[in-house]
């Protein structure tokens, strides 16, 4: 796994997070000739990170961290990357690339260029994650066989998009690139739908009168206990994650109520072979996603507990 | 696991898919002493049946498999359920206990008990299942550490419900008993509200045209993957169990839409605090359900790739 010559090696790590940390721990792991330094608002999350070894140095400022870096990942909440980005620039290396690790790719990449006018800017997403969140979630591991997706701005130096498609390369991550609007679409109806359909069921569940919480946890098996998990999730990443991809994540919201409408028509009419129809063709999809490896075929994804 | 005295040990299996096929061979497993007769519908699931030894006896009708029986438990769809029970009305002992192992109850009570006037009904629902369906998709410790509702009907012998309660506990499962109304109130919220959800949304997903099915399927692990497992279960079954189960379901869709629609409306706002509270708030409930030991609590439930 060498990273060959035109390799990042003085990495700075702004926010210690998940992903933070796992970026740290894999550049540790798969680039050891390369300098890290980390930095988290949080003086808390950057003693932890100092005890964890999340980088070669943690840093007592933003401005700290990134002075000698040449590559800059910040790996804050969404909504705090303009800050962060404000932080950073009176520090920061001319040359140096900055890039990030959010959810949504077009309104971070306006509020990077417009506090970074005079560095190179190439958003990414790292579309890897658990549950969990913290520095103490990280580990080196956590990108191997996932998607990374780089997406260039209009005009964006190519050999340093070439760079940081080979610094994702050499933790682990397939990389595709794409344009920052059309990620955003994609993504909406990948993660961001799924999550706020699975935060407002858990809500629902949780709020009625005639149906009783201990009767809800109990019996989640049916279905239920996979949009917890879902609804788990960091509620600042993904508070700030549907304010920046506000019109990609309506525009899919539409049409999933449109849809659901047309579920919903089938049920009050009893017409069973609408439904039959829709729930045959949806199976396809589940064999195509285990087919290419993004899912477990096991039951329950090998849960230990078979269900 | 001596089942005791008042067990059932003449049980007749109607239906040999996942659920049947694993109580065949949870019997055999648990109940050694017990007899077993099974019949399927498809003549293909009968050989099948018959090579896996999903019962002692494979019969070539319901009427033969249930004649000698002192519990038949109808393991069919649930829009099913009616037909089999004429099925086996004039061959079944008059001192036989009929039960099921449908997601929906009321109506299918109804149904049982309008075939069967003579018998003794006590319907219930193992809350256990995997994505997959047919015989071989059965193992013998399906219900292990799962719940059973056992729903009995106003009326119903106490005798008899203690034994069938009995029975699923000799296979391994945890026993709730519940009126029948109620069981398909919590079912429509754990269970039958998230797969109507996720069919709609990878429907929805695969028939984009500004995102392609590829890059769908490339981008799950964010969050879609999940429900896409939940959508690959068996056709047949889940229309019968909304065409069955409507009212419940159409109360609960409602509050889910409901709910859904003030989170559209924060979003639209960007009421960024309305979200926050939301999403803060389903966390608790994760909690309690993998302190309860309804869910594992490892990232991706211990799925091989960590996500």
């Amino acid at each position: 796994m060498n990273p060959g010559p035109a390799s990042f090696n003085r990495i700075a790590i702004v926010g210690l997070g998940l992903i933070g940390g796992s970026i740290g721990l894999a550049i540790r792991q798969f680039m050891p000739e390369a300098r890290t330094t980390g930095y988290d608002a949080d003086p808390a999350v950057r003693a932890r990170a100092a005890e964890l070894q999340l980088a070669g140095r943690i840093c007592d400022s933003a401005a700290e961290a990134v002075s000698e870096a040449d590559l800059v990942i910040l790996c804050v909440p969404v909504g705090a990357m303009g800050v962060a980005a404000q932080e950073i620039a009176a520090a920061l290396p001319g040359n140096a690339v900055v890039s990030d690790v959010g959810s949504s790719k077009q309104s971070i990449y306006e509020a990077l260029s417009a506090a970074l006018p005079g560095n190179c800017v190439i958003p990414a997403h790292p579309v890897a994650g658990t549950e969990h969140s913290g520095p103490d979630a990280g580990f080196a591991t956590l990108f191997q066989q996932r998607w990374c997706i780089v997406t260039p701005p209009a005009g964006a130096d190519p050999v340093q998009v070439s760079r940081l498609v080979a610094f994702w390369e050499t933790l682990g991550a397939m990389v595709d690139t794409m344009d920052p609007k059309h990620h955003d679409l994609v993504l909406a109806v990948t993660s961001h739908i799924p999550h706020l359909i699975a935060y407002t069921i858990v809500g629902t569940a949780s709020e009625l009168e005639d149906v009783t919480r201990s009767e809800v946890i109990k019996y989640s098996a049916g279905g239920f206990r996979d949009f917890t998990r879902i609804a788990a999730s960091d509620p600042t990443m993904w508070r700030d994650v549907f304010l920046a991809n506000r019109d990609a994540v309506l525009v899919m919201l539409q049409r999933f109520l449109d849809d659901l409408s047309s579920m919903q028509e089938a049920i009050v009419e009893g017409d069973g072979d609408t439904l039959f129809d829709r729930f045959t063709h949806t199976r396809a999809i589940r064999r195509s996603i285990v087919a290419l490896g993004q899912d477990d075929a096991r039951p329950n994804f090998g849960r230990q507990d078979n269900e």
